[in-house]
């Protein structure tokens, strides 16, 4: 039976983002199961930046999807943001290594076979809804998180 | 044998506890046994508000406890945290889909039996008295953290 | 067989540190195996402040150099650092109770035999040079990483 990792991605910072997919995209080249379980901020990153939509929310569901991050390339990063400027930073520094972008890891990850679940509790609080996320991802239970982290040899919280 | 969870709570704020207690809830209703290791800010999560003393305090020791929160509704979010304003509008989401409130989960876990520690470290470094705890937290050092976390088979920094 | 415990830092922040190096110098005191996994923000904990060089840098390895923290004191506070306000007032707290100093928990870790790793793509893209780097840190890829993790009963992202 194949090793499974179990990453809990509750940040939605570029930087931590970068790090999580990083891990995902290496354990499936090993032969990993690799399950990412979005809850809170982290839902930022499977946001589906042209599915946006205000119908049938509240006006706090609508005004907390429009000022929050739409897409991974418009996630922060954790420290030394800068308004901007160490991101900027961060990336120049990342083309001059000819580093894949934060885009790449993700979409790498999703031809991949990794598995992507959006957190119940955190989709229904922020007002998203399923179409606003990539067709990857499915709404699952802590309950059902747990069950799958349990039998993992690794679970981080990121 | 039941299976273990055990949560290392390093954060004290809203959003991070929130996450932690929702998944100690969620463990004991599986018949988990769950662990909260409560250490540096997390400690703020089991502050009792009503005992805080300055008696037998340095200084330092009086003004930390002073200016840092008391009890769980007065833990800031981890980001968007807008000097209140965007945890007001956390709290008004939760509200409008009637999600339980931080105490709701924390006197849920108290209920369900999960298990409450205290760094016994952070707790001498702050200042903090047992008796300014919750009467469920137990003081233990970081080796018994690490032999309950050793047995468990999810362990999470949070 | 010892046991096993795996640390990735991520974050370079005065009292995360702290945590995970007590935790280091805890499991190593009990005999188990400890890894430490410097990656991102991470790294400025393995930096050797006497050794930042701007040679064969970019111009912008050059500014992110110096612009970081160099050397563990140097780090910043996670939250309550205030300008440096809430991390003089945790040092103050931490000599009252005779605590050791973050710069005592590193020298304990590399002389009780920590496994000191640093993350490859993290080093180059961040422009850091080997030599900037405690002697202990070797340098491996996420994959070495990971192989090392999964062998471990405690894993935490700190």
């Amino acid at each position: 039976m194949n090793k499974k990792m179990n990453l809990l991605i509750f940040s939605g910072e570029y930087d931590k983002a970068l790090a999580a997919l990083i891990l995902a995209n290496t354990g499936r080249e090993m032969g990993m199961d690799v399950t990412l379980f979005f809850t809170f901020w982290g839902l930022m990153l499977v946001r589906d930046p042209d599915k946006l939509t205000l119908e049938d929310k509240t006006l706090f569901e609508q005004m907390f999807g429009l000022v929050t991050p739409q897409g991974v390339e418009d996630l922060p990063l954790s420290k030394m943001n800068l308004a901007g400027l160490g991101k900027k930073m961060l990336l120049e520094m990342m083309e001059d290594d000819k580093t894949p972008s934060l885009t790449d890891f993700l979409n790498g990850a999703r031809k991949k076979g990794v598995k992507f679940y959006g957190c119940k509790l955190s989709v229904e609080v922020m007002g998203f809804k399923e179409e606003e996320l990539l067709p990857e991802v499915e709404i699952i239970t802590a309950q059902q998180y747990l069950e799958d982290a349990i039998d993992s040899q690794i679970q981080l919280f990121i």
